[in-house]
């Protein structure tokens, strides 16, 4: 197989070409009411115009960063990380592009043909962006091996795509974050809370920001954080290959190739597995939604373990090697749905129960809830880790995190498909089509909503292992064989670490409670100076809201972004390798445990809201209600902008330590 | 020095005996308002009952890890494990005993002569927990000392009086605090927001349980938790000299015992310079209170660091440790005065302002300040880590925290004031003393809070520095060179202790919101089933409610108690003594940010709460105040529950560990 790796690439070229077929076919439904034209059109507009501003911004950083690179470590990491970034960058238009044309169509569907045909457009729309990241992922690490094995390039240099794909994803998550939710708060605080009417109103001139929020928050940024983890595995993976032998593995100078091929043989066998799950919807999408979806996604990690089993065995590697690959496809499978029972079984009943008593209760326990939600999915990871060294040390880590990230193909597919069936909901709902249709987006959306919160525990769990993984890599780079806990100087550097998902976290949340205070100040001057628009006969100024959010998004994502990518450099350079180290393990451990905190609370409180609103402790506009609104409100910022925002700060430390080791 | 080795449990005898004195003198005041004596006489008879319960389940806990130890470690390990437990008990009796003599006594001063007076009252009261703590520990050690030295013990069978010391702060700070904020959470929600009667009314069946709260809470809680630190860090120095040299310090078997006199030497003239703090008030109290309370506490940091300067010098040991122990003593300091900004600076502002916007925001805006609340006295410990190693190695980490603590009498006497002018505050209120006496408690209240701010921020930082300090000597007397966290089982250590503080902090929490439920159904009971007592005409049945406070703290302290003494004994013989060592440095790391931010969060929201009671906004009753009311109910588990335990939580699983050191 060593042979072939010409095919991966192209392997990878046909993913994409598949994407591009999946998005004509999109296009080519015609959208007959122009309502709808008219407010997808302002949807699409609304991203494009913040994605065209974010990217300018980031072209700023990005070629900054290129040029430290070229100078400081090599012209080549520099290139790389180039690639990687505008990857990265290509990855979330592309996805963006399918998304704000596969929801007005997916409402068409479901107006029109019922809910198999709304499923398949709105999983349609999804898969461009999920076969977008695994190929457009493929193709880099795959030409990268190439390059390597042709001695063009050092097998360090590739971390310098990793580190592009990185950047990109923390600005992308923590802008998308931001942006999304200040819409969306800001909609709710004055629509729902002071104006009195639903979501989604058209009469609400934060309704096309907060819908645009979906796409950027939810679909780019998700999927540049989805991006990063899949590139970052299979890189690290290749960097502890690299570096050579192990206590378990016998890694020589003339085998070596096969291990540092083997992550990139994985991902592609992993994307074909992943083209036949998306093209199986077609034949199940008369099954109910979510099996669907969920036989789609067992389907294609089952083939993709089989492949990888017949390839661990034809290269002639250790077998053990397998059992780190299933552990960690196990791994993600498992965190995802603990993360559904917290944020959908009888914690969020519990949660929904205490909003009995008030308000206060109801945070409470949400909080409670999110800490408790913690520990299960850490004791995945730990058990992860300890099988998979043993099976086969570092590299057992690495391509465990390649292991759960292989099917990225239908698993983005899957996790794209929630935003573009929330959107379609908002559409319906704003161009009057009527309680039917919107009965159809609803369970859609609803489903949505489970996917969701699968897909993130998948990324924290995902960013958790691949976090592991490239800081083994890191370790074994630098030649480290000790970061000792005893030495004062890692402790420091533990602390130090540990603070920074904290702060990070007071950095968005706060962001996002000044950019939505920003919008409901503009959504009361709206309704105060537009004549008649309370009464629906004048229209909102919808565009002056997105250009709020844009801005807010923008602006609040660069410091953020900013301490991520100097603190290793400052640390390492400062207090040295082994300092360096122990800031990597703190941040990593505090940030994985926000993360999970964070993102499951806001999910529990969405939920128990749900549940309220479906009926029970007397429904909506009951006093349990007004308790559980608070609590979701509070939850927002916490599961889509702080939360997120871990996974990466975590991946984009230790890849920018892993970048920076040749200078230590 | 090292021949007056007599001496020192004599000193600690002649505090003991000052706190004697200064207690005959509290009763000595004779109560003569008979509603007064009454309503005392409850809370004193609450205090009791609860303590005596509480004891009865401790003995059965103390007795059979008593055998335990003196079956698998040694027996003279287990007596000091005995004898340290009895400490602790004993000074939380007489921590308790004073508060309720010095409350209605603070009262009746206030009343009677004005706010001198009832300051040097209520001082009074807290010097006799604060004496007691600092003399019981004194006395502990310094005769361990003398055991020693005549080859009596061994070095390790000292580790035994720290765990007796931790094993009760667990379950004093868990049970305490899970009573008081039950209580308190309790009471507030029926009497405030239901039957609208003000806080401490007499009417209101909870708040003797309140009153009660505040004592087994703030003061025997409070109390054991920093006996627990003193102790600890006096015995991690002892362990880390006795076990030989280091790099920077010249340890040898001619010199050790030097270098393990120093602490025990550091606290007897931090105990002698207490005395003289405590004395100096007498001095003082006609100044400004704050001013008094703040002048005599620095007199006394500074006489002990004089002291220091001088024996460090006598004895012959390098310049360098004091720079470790003033370090420590800054160290303190600072970190009080941090969290005293954070929990009544301009923070408290923001945090008021957010209330303008609802509840969400203000939820949101104190959940941000308590994240970023984190990052400043973080920095500060590894800044005293680094000083303090580079000055005298391991050995300095532990002196430093010995230097933070050496002036316990004080510190811990301004402390334990704050609940006694609370206290008196609600004696005041429930026996109508009139608008004049309540202004003066009041004032002397508010301090009592900023006291509180900055003695829980102290507490935060003396366990942390504790903490590391007792890891320290767990490595060292283990003898592990490297807890190396490229090892696996150390990451998994790693996590595994990271998610425990999660996890504790969920218990907690819950554990307050269920006992919380139970006093608000029993409180509308009581209102509904007993005629006459909203008009004032019935008396209310407190003892039921104290009662449901003191099941409630029993019950739900035992399993976070287990889990803490257990997982280090589970994880340090399953997966051995590096991942044990990992596990330990989670832990710390997770346990000491989660205590920032939770108590923090909790202080600034109650601080907002009254900001805005103080008329800004728009004062009670506005919108913004009833905001800010749920979030400060939100952050009274955090702050007095949750938070606290985490101190106790990363002490105890140290402490643990060292004394299994030899099994391991």
């Amino acid at each position: 197989m060593t042979g072939m790796t010409v095919l991966y690439p192209i392997i990878g070229l046909v993913g994409l070409i598949s994407a591009g077929f999946i998005y004509l076919s999109i296009r080519k439904i015609e959208v007959k009411n122009p309502t709808m034209v008219d407010i997808s059109e302002a949807i699409h507009r609304g991203a494009m115009v913040f994605l065209r501003r974010e990217y300018t911004i980031l072209a700023v950083f990005v070629l900054a960063v290129f040029g430290i690179l070229s100078a400081f470590i090599t012209i080549q990491t520099g290139l790389a990380f180039l690639v990687g970034a505008c990857s990265s960058m290509l990855a979330g238009f592309f996805g963006m592009k399918a998304e704000t044309r596969a929801n007005v169509r997916t409402s068409q569907a479901a107006n029109e043909s019922g809910i198999a045909r709304a499923l398949s457009v709105a999983f349609s729309g999804g898969a461009v962006m999920g076969l977008s990241v695994a190929s457009l992922g493929l193709i880099g690490v795959s030409i990268a091996y190439i390059l390597y094995t042709n001695g063009i390039i050092q097998a360090s240099d590739i971390n310098g795509f990793a580190m592009g794909a990185s950047s990109i994803a923390l600005f992308a998550r923590v802008g998308g974050g931001i942006y999304t939710k200040s819409a969306d708060v800001g909609a709710d605080l004055v629509g729902k809370v002071e104006a009195g009417i639903p979501e989604d109103d058209p009469r609400n001139p934060a309704t096309i920001a907060d819908n645009v929020g979906d796409c950027v928050g939810d679909t780019a940024g998700m999927g540049a954080d989805i991006f990063e983890s899949y590139v970052g595995s299979i890189i690290a993976t290749i960097a502890i290959a690299a570096a050579g032998s192990s206590a378990v593995l016998n890694i020589t100078e003339e085998n070596k190739l096969t291990y540092i091929l083997l992550p990139v043989l994985l991902v592609t066998i992993g994307l074909i597995a992943s083209l036949i799950g998306v093209g199986s919807i077609r034949v199940l999408k008369n099954m109910n939604p979510a099996a669907a979806l969920r036989t789609s996604t067992i389907l294609s990690a089952v083939l993709m373990l089989a492949g990888a089993l017949l390839a661990v065995n034809s290269l002639g590697l250790e077998l053990g090697i397998f059992g780190a690959i299933f552990m960690g496809t196990l791994s993600g499978i498992v965190i995802g749905l603990l993360t559904e029972w917290y944020t959908g079984g009888s914690p969020v009943r519990r949660i929904a129960d205490s909003c009995r008593t008030g308000v206060a209760t109801n945070i409470i326990s949400g909080l409670a809830v999110g800490m408790q939600s913690t520990a299960a999915p850490i004791l995945m990871i730990a058990a992860t880790i300890l099988v998979a060294y043993n099976f086969a040390g570092l590299y057992g880590i690495g391509i465990a995190a390649v292991g759960m990230l292989g099917t990225v193909g239908i698993t983005m597919s899957v996790d794209a498909y929630g935003p573009i069936a929330d959107n379609a909901g908002g559409i319906s709902e704003m161009s009057g089509l009527g309680k039917e249709t919107r009965s159809i987006t609803d369970s859609l959306d609803a489903l949505g909503n489970t996917t969701a919160a699968i897909g993130k525990g998948f990324a924290i769990g995902s960013a958790a292992l691949t976090a592991l993984a490239l800081y083994s890599a890191y370790a074994k780079t630098v030649g480290l064989t000790s970061i000792n806990l005893i030495d004062p100087l890692v402790v420091v550097g533990l602390l130090l670490g540990g603070v920074l998902p904290f702060f990070i976290g007071d950095l968005t949340m706060s962001s996002v409670g000044k950019a939505a205070f920003a919008m409901v100040e503009e959504v009361r001057r709206q309704f105060r100076d537009i004549p008649g628009l309370m009464e629906g006969k004048a229209k909102p100024d919808t565009a002056r809201c997105v250009d709020i959010s844009t801005r807010a998004a923008l602006k609040e994502m660069v410091l953020p972004g900013l301490v991520a990518v100097l603190t290793p450099v400052i640390v390492g350079l400062g207090l040295g390798p082994t300092a360096l180290g122990g800031m990597l393990a703190g941040a990593t451990l505090s940030g994985v445990l926000l993360a999970l905190f964070m993102a499951n609370a806001g999910g529990a409180w969405d939920n128990a809201k749900k549940l309220i609103e479906n009926g029970y402790l007397g429904g909506k506009g009951s006093d349990a209600h007004k308790a559980a609104v608070v609590g979701d409100t509070v939850g927002d910022p916490f599961k889509d902008t702080s939360g997120p925002s871990m996974n990466i700060l975590i991946k984009l430390m230790s890849i920018v330590s892993l970048v920076i080791a040749p200078l230590l």
